[in-house]
């Protein structure tokens, strides 16, 4: 992994007019994504530059010095994306959900019409907020209440989000997929909420849960067995991602240091 | 606030090829919102509405028995958008983040261009973030480490926000607006999220720290001061609201009955 690239993104490039601007970001030539080295919210956006490599270039970037550089993103926080555009402009986008829907929309995994992009931004949603839910409720939760949350999270949240999904995957014939036939960004959400889960101290009780869910499975095996996603997970790259994740979520507040309280 | 209408959504309407569904979800003729009969996650899209008013019939609803009506919900969840489309069809959209872009769409809320959509959408997005937040993180963490949370969200994430987005609003001309001189989604977002913390039990402690930040207290008064949002703003429904949001939030746990462990 490279260091950051300098692109003081603090403001918005505002060096042309936004209508030039959207001609430039509308073709997008090759990215280079920034986020901690390990998968989290990190996960779905390198996957679908996994799933694109050979349409755009990409390259991996983890901070060399996070303090340093965090002014200089938008909103001080990762991941960011940065676009080199057909025309050479340097563009950079803010916020993991802003970033999927952009890159998704340029690798063709939106469906195929208005109608499907609204229902698999919604499965999209559904499970970000899922593995949100799951990070703000019981990973950044203060440790001694960690049991407790953990607890509500397998009696309410994951057993809903279980079985609404379930719900939809049947009846879209409980085939891998969201929608008709074909890959699309919810599948790819839906896979990574359930790899986020296998990285967690706590995994063997989750995955106990999740395997107990065939149409979930489905998904996770069908986006798995993807060629280009294979081959993404297969690299060096990802596999020190994940076992950054699982030393990371061993104790995740070490890595971060002491809050500023 | 009328009672929920009996349409089962818990799966998305399929009695059309998505083609189909399509062109009758890009010509919204009315709309139903359900959700909580509080502000909270349903604020930005009820603002949307009364914005909207002119344009799209529109009805607030909030369960009459939510156990009842939730597994006819697509993630048994709310908020929930039913859409009456010019062509006489029902269609149904859940979670907040989806059912705010499409409206903002339909309202012309998303600036001229795709380079403009794309900022606005990183602004809700990092808006939306700020307030779940403060929900997840204080709101329903335990209260025996509630001062622990609040004081962290009160030193690190609230301030974070604050500069990153003045920075933003200066970057425009601090006009009182994210993008040119025209109201977007982006500002509705913001202004619910200072919003929410005005009817918090800690509301003093919290807009104390707002009123220092002149750029983004002017969103709040340019969004309040936009005479469509001013007369929903003015409305006994609206009022109802605020009122019910501070009632709800001196003890959430009270209205949620006890969890399920």
């Amino acid at each position: 992994m490279t260091p950051t690239p300098i692109v003081d993104a603090s403001h918005y490039v505002r060096d042309a007019p936004t209508a030039e601007l959207s001609k430039s970001v509308g073709q997008p030539y090759s990215f280079k994504f920034l986020y901690f080295p390990i998968h989290a919210a990190g996960s779905c956006s390198r996957e679908l530059l996994g799933y694109g490599k050979d349409k755009f270039a990409f390259e991996i970037l983890s901070p060399a010095n996070w303090g340093e550089e965090k002014p200089k993103t938008p909103f001080h926080c990762m991941p960011v994306l940065y676009i080199k555009t057909k025309d050479g402009k340097d563009l950079v986008l803010s916020e993991a959900s802003v970033i999927e829907h952009y890159l998704a929309k340029h690798m063709n995994l939106l469906g195929d019409n208005e109608y499907e992009e609204l229902l698999i931004k919604s499965f999209h949603s559904s499970s970000t907020m899922f593995q949100g839910g799951f990070a703000s409720n019981v990973t950044w939760c203060p440790p001694e209440v960690q049991p407790q949350t953990l607890a509500y999270f397998k009696a309410n949240t994951f057993p809903t989000w279980i079985k609404t999904h379930t719900k939809h995957l049947l009846d879209n014939g409980d085939n891998g997929h969201y929608i008709g036939n074909k890959l699309s960004l919810a599948d790819i959400r839906t896979a990574n909420a359930i790899e986020h889960l296998s990285v967690q101290p706590c995994a063997d009780e989750l995955m106990d849960i999740i395997k107990k869910a065939p149409s979930l499975m489905k998904v996770r095996e069908t986006v798995a067995n993807d060629p280009k996603i294979a081959a993404w997970r297969a690299s060096k790259e990802y596999q020190t991602l994940t076992s950054n994740s699982k030393a990371f979520f061993l104790n995740p507040m070490k890595f971060m240091g002491p809050p500023k309280i």
